[in-house]
């Protein structure tokens, strides 16, 4: 598809008449929708953020995780912004965890669209646009989020986004350009035309540039594209038919079968996974004509590495930050980040990052810390599973993690919440034996269903069927020793499961 | 006491007349005493070493530990000499791990000789010399030796004890100077009087100097003091009752009253408490006048450091050393150790090393790592058991390890050998749920005592007598489950134990 076709089209919006509009919408208060993209699987932030347990689902800089960061900072109403409840784009693996996170801070989601493949984020997009337009608000205002990024002044992003919102109104599909505070190579930038107003049409997108490039870039007042947009859905979905047809008719055949399911909403798996893997950005921002942007200096970093996170966290006297428990001895503007591994006694150390989790620590330069997807990627080679699973493994119902293993034996502590159940079960090969360390088990082998508290143990023949439960009110802990040849995750039949995972 | 005096004794050593003596001594094979110092707690190896688990009785640089290595030096007989059983002194804390150690190699001890406290070589060697005289032996050569040297060439440790013998027989002190590598500043050096025969007087023993005063030292041909030396008992206990009588007074009397028990010697602690701490080097070698020194070339390492252990050992092509689990990116000559710590990454490192534990893990620049002293002292200042205690702990029937803990409970593994059997014991204030990982158990708990096999368990309820025993044939491995409010290893009244510790 050429793009000289795409520069003139129907609806232009002119930037030069927001006033009138502004002030009238700034009276009526704007309704807008947050869209929060929690797709990603990235593992730039190993070993703490892993394939079931990425970086957005990661508390990395605050007590918040970055998704909840996220839906919170659309959480509040002001006089001229109305924020719809959000929805969330997110992984089948992820979706318990995601649902979690957001009831935690009081921000339930309206809908949890699952990606049934990655796709990048163009047809995640206009699967929500299509969510909306189902809903009965085919011209409902999206606000697109990252769910991994973090924004310092949340004020000014307010003000940015209620900047945008006539022109989104009007039809424009308005991204945000963040002001650069360095000339950085890892980001996008876009080029805004003239300079009146908050916002301005954009010339162009440019991608990642390499040093001396960027210095340009920030010298001729060009922008960080943050990957944050305001439109219509109407718009979008209009400008992604016009932009990247097979996109749209490959989400347009997805969602038509899609399964509703509660809160969740599931697109047709082998329809979606025909649609391309394509950015939004890429897919429509750069081939579309109605593409605005407000320039926003408003504290923003995607914390896209160790050094990022050591630069958006203020350290102390000589320079370091440190979570977790170590000892820094003769240390200097160095990250140590421990996360349940074991004690980390740094001597000397200068501009280090040491990341350490129970079952993995990571050492590096800070200005190393970019090409951690080398680490990641000669672990994959070797077969671990370092990469893939956490130490500490989420699951609807609590949480597991091995503490130990032996020549056929293995010890795990599991953690289940108050109400919550395992599904009935049997494994082929092993044989378990239960031990409650803390609160109170319903435990249920074969045909006898049985109340445990702390020090009673049972044993699980192999074969067995089984189920464990927390009545509460109490969390309960335990401990579970495990015999056999073969002691993988993957020898288990589930027979019944209260959260849906037999199929 | 002043030196001056000390200078012209009895019994001058004629270092120009050795030949006779020596070929003579040759063919009818001269006897000698290894004395093994196996007192050491040193942590600059930490996390590795540790108070009960000291460098000595590590595997560093091989497959046996230091103290095998040394043990196994003196194991074979040659020629022209003829090696008894070792003296061994070590602290009461380290007796089953230092007698086990031995005898796994086929070096059973002829005695261990347990120093009540630490009070530095001069009074432990004395002991030994004792030792020997009251076994009707007083003029048996002693060849004492700190068991945490490394020694590349043997074969050359061997002449230079053999040249030394006949010296030794004759009275004098002889100490072995170490041909210097380098300009170390770690080490005391020995100057020699004239450059005539194996055997030369010593002039002087200087301390640690600094670096110019070391390049000064070097360029005159001085020596390393390698604190390995050959003397007949009593020719020691002459010069320590003259060169320092109140060491000599207090062994005297800690030695009259010691109590023999099989193999180990214990003399009277609070005699031995009285004993001044002073090195062999500064109570007697500096000193006395009967001193010589055999200058000797073996690829000896004291291993005194991280540094010097990546020195001693061949490193791969880009300079690293790696033992353990773990991925080096782009890394160039550091030292990667992994002893059951998490899986270390380690990414563009240079010079550096990484030492991972179950419970703790060091990162420093290696030219650093002789300050591993701070970090030692920082984490005892801050309460942290981590300097002292092993994360595996090593007992006279096996093993033990925390697995993981919450509150109100622990988890351990417990690993006992085939034969090995726990104390009779009971705790105030914890009960504990054992179950059998692999092997077999016999487990008595009050008035029953009965076998448990693989995923069979046992309560074991508050202040209830109980003992856990491993038949054999094979390695017991039991997970133990504990709850209480207080989980500390004091809470154990033992009422019963076949090593002895019920004292």
């Amino acid at each position: 598809m050429g793009r000289a076709g795409l520069l003139a089209g129907p609806g232009e919006y002119d930037y030069r008449r927001p006033l009138n509009n502004c002030e009238h919408q700034s009276l009526t208060s704007i309704s807008i929708s947050p869209v929060l993209l929690c797709g990603g699987s990235g593992t730039r932030l190993w070993p703490l953020s892993r394939a079931d347990m990425p970086k957005q689902l990661q508390a990395l800089a605050h007590e918040e995780t970055m998704l909840q960061a996220t839906a919170l900072r659309t959480a509040t109403n002001s006089n001229d912004l109305q924020f719809e409840a959000p929805l969330v784009l997110a992984g089948e693996g992820h979706r318990f965890l995601v649902v979690e996170q957001l009831l935690h801070v009081g921000c339930p989601p309206r809908a949890v669209i699952l990606e049934p493949q990655g796709r990048n984020t163009a047809p995640a997009v206009a699967i929500a646009a299509h969510w909306l337009a189902r809903a009965g608000t085919p011209d409902a205002l999206m606000l697109v989020m990252p769910s991994d990024h973090l924004i310092g002044n949340e004020e000014a992003f307010r003000a940015a986004i209620a900047d945008a919102a006539p022109a989104a109104l009007a039809g424009r599909m308005v991204t945000f350009g963040i002001t650069p505070s360095e000339p950085a190579t890892g980001y996008g930038y876009i080029e805004a035309e003239g300079d009146i107003g908050p916002v301005r049409r954009v010339r162009r997108f440019v991608e990642k540039p390499d040093e001396e490039t960027a210095v340009a870039y920030v010298a001729r007042g060009m922008m960080w594209n943050a990957g944050i947009f305001l439109f219509k859905a109407s718009a979008y979905l209009e400008a992604l038919a016009t932009c990247a047809p097979e996109v749209a008719k490959a989400v347009d055949d997805a969602v038509r079968i899609a399964e509703i399911d509660g809160m969740i909403f599931r697109p047709g798996g082998a329809e979606f996974a025909a649609c391309p893997s394509i950015s939004i950005d890429y897919a429509v921002m750069e081939r579309s004509d109605k593409v605005s942007v407000v320039p926003v200096d408003m504290g923003w970093s995607d914390v896209g590495s160790w050094d990022a996170l050591w630069r958006v966290t203020a350290p102390d006297a000589e320079g370091n930050v440190v979570r977790g428990a170590g000892a820094l001895i003769g240390c200097r503007d160095s990250l140590v980040r421990n996360e349940g591994g074991p004690f980390v006694a740094a001597l000397g150390l200068e501009g280090m990052v040491v990341v350490a989790t129970g079952d993995a620590v990571l050492i590096a330069p800070r200005e190393r810390s970019e090409d951690i997807r080398k680490v990641v990627d000669r672990i994959e080679d070797e077969g671990y599973e370092l990469t893939r699973t956490s130490h500490e493994v989420r699951r609807p119902w609590g949480s597991y993690r091995s503490l130990g293993q032996g020549v056929g034996w293995q010890v795990k502590r599991i953690a289940v919440k108050p109400g919550g159940q395992l599904s009935l079960q049997k494994h082929a090969r092993r044989a378990e034996t239960w031990v409650v360390a803390s609160g109170v088990a319903i435990v249920t082998v074969e045909q006898v269903r049985k109340q445990i508290g702390p020090g009673e143990s049972i044993f699980i023949p192999v074969g067995s069927v089984h189920r464990l439960e927390n009545p509460g009110p109490e969390p309960l802990e335990l401990i579970e020793v495990q015999q056999g040849g073969y002691l993988g995750e993957d020898d288990i039949v589930r027979l019944a499961d209260v959260y849906g995972r037999t199929a």
